[in-house]
């Protein structure tokens, strides 16, 4: 059975080099959501060596500051699941607390409507400026 | 307010250090659950530098490491959430193909009965085991 994302990107991609990719999620509800994606296959952080690991983690912590930065979350929330598609990737999702779930995780029963149905009360931040802000980051 | 995190260790304490503490989450639907929590009070990694991320998560890492060796689990979920308590901590969270959840987070609805209401098929890892298990790996 073939991955997933070995197939596709998973998303608009904001910045990549030969090791990872930065991918926005399309979210109504949750503005910013980005995830980090190995390029390579693999499993679990303890598949990759130790400095793959920082590798890729530098990635996930960059996109959190370009997130904190330009959306103004009141929380910022990172995970690496995978169950569904056992291939590593991390989740960065800037949370608000008048999102539709917050406090609890996204994955979890909604507890309001959220702003998928409503406009937007926040300025919308294009592509192009999470990608600069990104670029920006990872190549200090 | 005070900080509930700030305040007690949140289960019982496998391994600590000056900087953080490793804790196993008594639960009967994901045996092994255990939370890596930083002792000082910090929000979101990016408030740490990049040497205490890499602390950190080197904790984390090992964290995931036992688990792997000693619970056997089809997919590790790491996540840092702290909606409800904004204090620096990480759940390691050891996944079967059969616990309540999967392969949902183990925040969304439960799809099945999961093991809380019966004996568990797996031999029981004891607090001692698994705390010898991260001592070896962290010291390193």
């Amino acid at each position: 059975m073939g991955c997933e994302l070995c197939e596709r990107d998973g998303g608009s991609t904001l910045w990549r080099d030969d090791f990872c990719r930065i991918v926005r999620v399309l979210s109504d509800d949750y503005p910013g959501y980005c995830r980090v994606i190995l390029n390579r296959h693999a499993r679990e952080m303890t598949d990759l060596n130790s400095g793959e690991r920082e590798r890729l983690m530098r990635a996930v912590f960059a996109c959190e500051a370009a997130v904190r930065e330009l959306f103004h979350p009141d929380k910022v929330n990172l995970a690496s699941l995978g169950n569904q598609v056992p291939h590593l990737h991390w989740h960065v999702i800037p949370r608000h607390a008048d999102d539709r779930n917050f406090p609890d995780p996204i994955w979890a029963a909604p507890l309001r409507e959220g702003r998928a149905g409503g406009a937007p009360r926040r300025a919308a931040v294009s592509d192009g400026r999470l990608g600069t802000s990104l670029s920006a980051l990872l190549a200090r």
